[in-house]
């Protein structure tokens, strides 16, 4: 990220610190330390005051930070790291109440407060700011999106052209993988590859279930790149599908639509959820039992969440979140379908959508 | 994991609720989670009372974790899971005090708390009960990380062998992730391949850097399986190194063996962590800055942590450690080598050796 973006996020901090009259706020949450100092790393937090912005890290990632921060001062702790915390808010004028974040572990907070005790600095818990401002993109942040798409896109073209039968869903899932490191990006999350009944597990991990010449396949992958991830999902029939797994595509497409054609600006979350789900009743299948889609950027699950439970949560243009409704029938097959969609003022736009190889067209692919 | 050693898992808990005078434990970390259940998947939390286990988890899980649990009841959650603890608590002569684990987020333990303050349950935070239990390992779990640890070197023979001036380091990075995944383990954690001076940044992301005829060569991968990753790193040469590298190699391997030399029940860590360190010290080298090695099981860094800082822990037999000191030169090399090590009664067996493919043998390798 540019520093003027991050410069921007700190500025927008800052003001949030003098309306809570903090006199500082300590980050330790890896993707917020990310999104305020672009450090790539772990273990390392950042402290935030009105003054400075100071990134405490150990000699393991100091040439990386050196590399990749440049708003922030690097400090190379060689103790404890609540010591060089403590250290850094030592001093004649210092801070007396600062914050930290609700994510922050009950056992690190402990530990924390024992270490400024000393110099009576309160430690008190601050709102979920970071995940907040987080949540509505810049516009490089879609863009890296939109590139792990393509990069996404390009590796399932690559690895269905080895599909074979009686080959597992671990060497899919290895060859996917490859192909999406081979172009330069990390693998985003758990890639799920389930044949056949296996689809029905919404979590299902990749097994040694062999593809047969009949069979369905379902897809659920993404692609990093600067750390922000894509999350995409494809089910498709193989050899020939029956006339229930083929209905039951159609409808899970046409609830994703349905759903994507709701987003914009202000409306409630529940709302593109009923959407979708409104879609599937009359049809007859069972509806899902997950939310219809959650936001994704620097973590792969981030607000907002769309679920039926949630009636409060509205969209904000600017936000990044998967629509990713589906259809499970255990003991015969699951389908999901998934894109991540850019909410702006006026609608949506499809960051992952893929024009060149069809992945994207609105009927099923029964793949060879 | 079988239910006999669960059963005995819980029963070993259970005594410790009772000593605490607790009525129950709530478990909300996923590998500890594991632990207890062999439930395999994320969101899920179990409930542990003096009469009975059960894991709350919501319908993308229910399927898988009829599968994988045998030993606790699984109840499918509708609505938020804080409310199905509330479900699960009700009752005449219920729980009056249960506790929760340290690691716990602030904002998790005040949606519990508030979910119980209506049945006036109180929630205390437990201690680090089930991370000093996973510490010592049972049998089968070594047994896992050997496993891990022979896929993992079958991957590394296979994936050099493609190696070639002018890959990158991240197309050698997928090639050993695929060999892995081929295998049908998963990949233990991020992967550091650094080529050249990148080897001494020591949490290196693999970057289009390209390998050169003549260059080193750092590895720092691991394979998992049944959730139990082994964690390796080796260091190599290609074409021909320098006088200095080789010397430095050297070093490392000596500190390296040094180390694990003082391996057994009862010692001190902070003992075996001076023991690389005094090797090094003569050598005019620099001292690494990391600590010598760490736990190792369900989570890839876990208690204990051999660090000159802590001088208090000692080494349990069963429990399974890396050792792995290095030495880095920013600018010219980074040089590491690290085997995961079970301590015995009376010394130390080391779980990565490798006598096939020479991996493990006291020489710095040229490859070609």
């Amino acid at each position: 990220m540019e520093q003027r973006m991050i410069s921007g996020r700190l500025r927008r901090l800052r003001n949030r610190l003098r309306e809570q009259k903090l006199d500082g706020l300590l980050i330790t949450k890896v993707e917020n330390v990310r999104y305020l100092t672009n450090f790539s790393g772990h273990d390392s937090w950042v402290l935030l005051t009105a003054r400075g912005c100071v990134l405490l890290t150990d000699s393991r990632y100091t040439e990386q930070a050196r590399g990749e921060c440049s708003g922030c001062r690097i400090v190379e702790r060689k103790g404890p790291i609540t010591q060089a915390l403590a250290g850094q808010l030592n001093g004649a004028g210092g801070p007396r109440r600062i914050g930290t974040e609700p994510s922050i572990s009950v056992a690190t907070l402990r530990k924390i407060k024992s270490a400024l005790r000393p110099q009576k600095i309160s430690v008190i818990t601050a709102g979920t700011w970071l995940e907040q401002a987080r949540s509505v993109k810049d516009p490089p942040e879609a863009a890296l999106i939109r590139r792990a798409a393509r990069i996404a896109w390009d590796g399932l073209h690559a690895s269905l052209a080895h599909l074979q039968t009686g080959m597992t869903e671990q060497q899919l899932t290895a060859r996917l993988e490859y192909e999406i490191r081979m172009r330069g990006a990390k693998v985003g999350f758990e890639t799920i590859i389930a044949f056949g009944p296996n689809g029905s597990r919404n979590h299902h991990q990749p097994s040694g279930r062999k593809l047969r010449s009949r069979d369905t396949i379902l897809i659920d992958f993404g692609a990093a790149v600067d750390g922000y991830t894509c999350d995409i999902t494809r089910s498709f029939g193989r050899g020939q599908v029956t006339k229930e797994y083929e209905r039951a595509w159609e409808t899970v497409w046409a609830a994703q639509q349905a759903a994507i054609g709701k987003i914009c600006d202000g409306v409630c979350a529940a709302e593109i959820d009923a959407a979708a789900r409104q879609v599937i009743e009359p049809s007859g299948f069972p509806l899902y039992g997950h939310g219809t889609g959650h936001g994704l950027g620097l973590e792969v699950h981030e607000i907002p969440f769309l679920s039926p439970l949630d009636k409060k949560t509205r969209l904000t243009a600017g936000q990044i979140i998967t629509i990713e409704p589906g259809i499970y029938l255990p003991g015969k097959f699951g389908i999901r379908i998934e894109d991540d969609v850019l909410v702006t003022k006026k609608g949506a736009a499809v960051l992952t959508r893929d024009r060149r190889y069809g992945f994207s067209e609105p009927r099923l692919r029964i793949l060879k």
